[in-house]
């Protein structure tokens, strides 16, 4: 069994069973009827179908736009309406309501395709908000150039987790561990977009603001390791270097 | 310029320089010196380089295991004893300090190697504590299996992160959102243990406990939304269903 499949395995012999559309339900090609039906969901992998689920679970529906035909039976049983067909199209898009919608989850993994989207939805529907996965830190840069805010990099805070679990079997205290991935997580959301302007423009300007980066994270744990600890730590506070109280 | 390279480039350009090894500092093949040194990172890409740098921040430094040789150098200048060479060998295990470390963070992408190391790590360093990155579910079966019990799906996290964001943009309150998806994470991760033993046995079994799985979930949001709003939710809770109190 691959991995990808499974979702949808799971989906049609687990999930979409215990949604069943009533006979005579709408189907794919009606127009949405209630306001409620105000998320659209755009890539139903491994990303796409949490958020989907956890609004589900929450009470809200979605519509969802999936490339795979062969899954639209299955997640049309899961309650949600589905639109084949490639998201980057305006007409799928407006099939979709997404003039009335409140809510674009752009969760497709190609990064060429999601920057289609993305540019396409934003001078469409420019009321629109969206929350957007990103593959990388040059996915997010490119995101935030097309005017998107809400960027989610798609392995980012489960590496972060895995650290805080590292630091607490390492000693460190929860409280600690969590707040120091927080502040972590923080600050490479604040470098992202300070350098999403200079990445592909002036090389020495880009590197030059990422180092500055770099600084300014270290001097900002090290100063917290200090008043956590009062322990002077030589390998971030060299003797040498004047450091303000 | 890629996605993967940009980690390395940053490193080398802006990371690196500030953790230049002195004259005479330890190279690749010699000796773990000091037991601070107690973490290994297998895989330095986008899910293992945080690990590595939160790690770092915070005062732990690591030894990282990485297939590619161009790197070396340049994690070599993070102050991060590196080891190039197939992680799955035993001889560069034990080279890196495997017998010593108190911690292996195993974040490879690729499905097939990671489980591999897995089982080497298990086999010769059973005392070691392994965190492991996985793919998505199967992956994490396949780990639970080898006898790995700390695994992050390496979207989960980052697409609960968006699924608060949505609900709360939707108009839920920040607390419930950010339990709501704890909720959804931790029964989801029991899920996942639960059918880590049969997903590649008797298929009926497999689907019928899956199946028993979403149920659960569905009646902990329902229960929770009752408790919370006071709201009777038909689609959750049918009219010709008894319900315990």
């Amino acid at each position: 069994m691959a991995v990808a499949p499974l979702f949808f395995v799971l989906y049609q012999r687990v999930v979409a069973p215990r949604y069943a559309p009533k006979p005579g339900a709408a189907g794919p090609s009606d127009a949405i009827e209630h306001g409620e039906r105000s998320v659209i969901i755009a890539g139903f992998g491994r990303f796409g179908h949490i958020v989907g689920r956890v609004l589900q679970v929450n009470g809200f529906e979605a519509t969802v736009l999936d490339l795979d035909p062969t899954q639209v039976d299955t997640i049309r049983r899961l309650g949600m309406k589905v639109f084949y067909g490639d998201a980057t199209r305006l007409e799928l898009l407006q099939a979709a309501g997404a003039a009335r919608a409140r809510l674009f989850v752009l969760a497709i993994d190609d990064e060429e395709r999601s920057l289609v989207l993305a540019e396409t939805v934003r001078k469409h529907f420019p009321n629109l908000t969206i929350l957007a996965r990103a593959v990388g830190r040059i996915h997010a840069y490119r995101l935030l150039r097309v005017g998107v805010t809400s960027i989610y990099r798609e392995t980012l805070d489960s590496s972060l987790a895995m650290s805080v679990e590292a630091l607490r079997r390492l000693g460190v205290r929860g409280y600690e561990a969590t707040r120091a991935a927080r502040r972590f997580r923080d600050h490479d959301e604040r470098a992202v977009r300070a350098l999403a302007d200079l990445w592909d423009k002036d090389e020495e300007i880009y590197f030059s603001e990422a180092r500055r980066q770099v600084v300014a994270v270290e001097q900002m744990f090290s100063q917290d390791r200090r008043e956590l600890h009062g322990e002077r730590d030589e390998a971030w506070d060299p003797p040498g270097q004047k450091k303000e109280a």
